[in-house]
């Protein structure tokens, strides 16, 4: 069973005007992601405002997502919750919708994973988000879930050099390491990662993949250039201004954004000024 | 307004075999709480597994204890959920079930609480968990959001003297602070904490109580050294051995205890033993 | 062996305009506490800029304050090193100078803390200044440290009022617990903390003493209450302003304060303002 | 003015069996190293135990290792202290022994560098160590300090992937950042790293240099085998056991160790064993 390969983008739920889900705008960006340079989507990923949304809700999504892409592209979906056993519920009903791996949520415990992953019809993918949940896996709780069958990679957010080269030195063969932020992905790509599920893919797909296809070619100093440029980009949309800039670049790209669920807070115009001339600085411009 | 008083116990939910629900030996520890020295009780607190239930299994769990409670005891409900508009959502259908203040959870937004606070039916109180959620609201926000006339206390389990000192010097006139943990609450009630909602009372309601009536009497010494006394067993039924260390102590003294939720997992034999022998040494023995 | 008791400033070290140390100045300072409500000094306390000092200057200020203090109050030095034959060293040589108890710094070692008690021609204080070192000695090392005979107390400046109760509970008889910081002084003496080694004392010695005179006249409400006058001019000469928060504060009442040593930055002018606002709104004004 | 190139090692201070200085043992694996496959050799860096030694002793340690490595490989010294003017006090007296950059230590403030480069005869080298002093620069902060004419490098051991990318995307030309620890040795050459200060080159001087040459030479996937290869014998040198792991592995290898300084302590039998049975696996066997 080989893991997951390529870039993928952790694409944002989209929200209507009293907060309700919007799943035409939604649909529209995937819609557009599904002809784009990138091999695949994840709903409910990390920036899928996962913890603000009901169970039906990330079900309609998830429905509405797989139709969009229509079999174009690789879709995955988060099913991770605190309790095994409703991840597992959750993950059977999403199973159904998606063919391709879902995710599992971060916790410390090991047996929260493979009994999800016993239970799972499909593979199962890990998500660290350390960032968001407090909780980080150890390099070593990783090696161990990747000698089961039914768990097929992993998705690292923090960058730590040393922990993504201990992952891929010490897990079984066939099991994907992915970069979780574009910020780090050529030197994950050096270490052997198969490849990453990053925000800044949401708004700059091309440029995303391109370090990919650099790196492939043996295009080392193409690679490390393009990385460099897309540093300032990344960190609008992800540590700088959270999920509120990534919604605030997708309207600047000309994809569908809106605002963020409460507590979460749209951008100040000051903000929304410095994201559109971040992006504008890298060259990204409109997709769409 | 004047927000609560005395000492509470944040009830542990109870499973069945299958980790389904199991509402009547539920019912059966609150039967007991409401005939003890406690003066309330707090359902879905910090110690009932909230993360790991789904909203409909809460909705079940507040109205099965408001029942067993039967108006004998004062009776809160957690009702906080990282989203804004399903806290509301959660609280109005809690309200209709409690009559008393129902706690908002924590996050670092000072608008959530605000728009919770606005719509609920019934007063507020902030419930403070910032070892689970990595979020711990300074005391600046908890003194800005006491101002708030639906918002009436706020539960603080860090234990920070300094930091309980400037919410209770600081916070509006009725505005309660009760001591999240037992370890602290002889010194929280000389700082002016009105009491305390703490794990050990789901096990020892009565020395729990009594340190608040040694202090309310003006014997400091007496309440000091019940203080001591208290230490280790609140230990091992929070910082360390969790829930699970609940539920065994739970069973130790005649309730019901069981096993928590997975991904959470029941003590060893070896720290089971060491939970009742905890117990034993500090004198806190069957309650029923 | 009895530990310390009372109230103890953690002394400012004084610097000419050179940068070098400024003796006569700082003498005045001493000359003054000695005649204060204080009961002692602390020379190379937490506030001495000890990091930034040669081993020279640390005895020459460590004698000048001897001298200055001349018997009529309690003298303590800070003699704690990273490495453990330094400390015994510099201990010794201070031991000549001071005729009480000293001070060994944080290190998590039970040895290091064992090694210098051994060594001492006076009685231990351990000195936990986690804020500085990064280094937190839990409380049961503190209790198994305070079964030394040359061990005699622990300055805490955590404020965690679970980890003081656990110290005292715990610790062997005789053994003192000063509060390090005037923003849980009165908890900590409910707690049995017999006194407190604060900052605030070196510019408003009368009023952190009237702290413990009204504790221990059982005014508690009292007590409480200045407790709570405190915490706003305790903070501008600590966490909020640091060294030069304090310096500034000297200056303010009257006393010698100047700039710290670099990288140490002096406060700017709307800082410095702040602070003696903060001080005046606490009705701490000139003591000289 | 061009930054450090290649490997060099931290190297380990030498004790004899009172807790002294052992100059010549020193030496001896100086004068290893200076025919060795390193670039170089870093004295008082990160393994040298510098918090643990007087000022005399460390001038005493930089002349000894100045005379045995007698011009052959390249030579810094680390004068970092907490004082800006301890610390040109002391670079300008490591400066007349050693003819290369001396080391500016970690401390938050931008001044502290600023002056001790204003001050120096010789050019700085930035020596980020957050894990020893809770102080890390932000990459911002090093992006600022490289436009100073005598700042010409920074040693980086967080192995932050991002970060190192943002460090040299934006540092000014010429300026080195290596790597600090030879976990992330490859990954940092790909970014664009000019080498390594780490502490495996003491043991393995061989394979660390391996690894650089393997990517100069454009052979990735060696140099990525080789970095696999080197993470279990790199950990037990540094974060598993650290100095006292460091000292075990270099009589392992032929070279001299002995004791760490106390309230360091040495290994037991156990961990001893462990260090020699991760060598012997990776196939670290006698330099010398």
């Amino acid at each position: 069973m080989e893991g997951p390969r390529g870039i993928y983008a952790p694409v944002a739920t989209i929200f209507d005007s009293e907060g309700g889900l919007d799943l035409p705008r939604f649909q529209s960006n995937l819609n557009f992601y599904a002809s784009s340079d990138l091999d695949g989507v994840v709903i409910l990923g990390s920036n899928g405002e996962s913890a603000l949304l009901e169970t039906d809700e990330k079900l309609r999504l998830i429905e509405a997502g797989a139709q969009a892409i229509g079999g174009r592209r690789k879709g995955m979906a988060g099913v991770g919750l605190e309790s095994t056993r409703a991840t597992i519920e959750l993950g059977k009903r999403a199973a159904a919708r998606v063919a391709d791996p879902f995710l599992a949520d971060a916790t410390a415990y090991r047996n929260h994973y493979e009994a999800v992953a016993d239970a799972s019809p499909v593979p199962i993918l890990i998500y660290v988000m350390a960032a968001y949940t407090g909780v980080d896996l150890a390099s070593s709780l990783v090696v161990q879930l990747s000698a089961h069958p039914n768990i097929v990679g992993v998705k690292d957010s923090g960058g730590n050099a040393p922990k993504v080269a201990e992952m891929i030195a010490g897990a079984a063969p066939g099991f994907s390491v992915l970069a979780g932020s574009a910020n780090f992905l050529y030197p994950a790509l050096c270490l052997g990662a198969t490849g990453g599920i990053v925000a800044l893919g949401n708004i700059a797909p091309g440029q995303c993949k391109e370090i990919q296809r650099r790196f492939e070619a043996g295009d080392h100093d193409g690679a490390r250039e393009l990385q460099f440029k897309l540093l300032a980009p990344n960190a609008v949309v992800t540590s700088k201004y959270g999920i509120a800039g990534l919604k605030t670049a997708l309207e600047a790209v000309g994809l569908e954004g809106g605002e963020p669920r409460s507590p979460l807070r749209p951008l100040t115009e000051t903000e929304a000024e410095d994201v559109r001339k971040t992006l504008n600085e890298a060259g990204i411009g409109r997709v769409r």
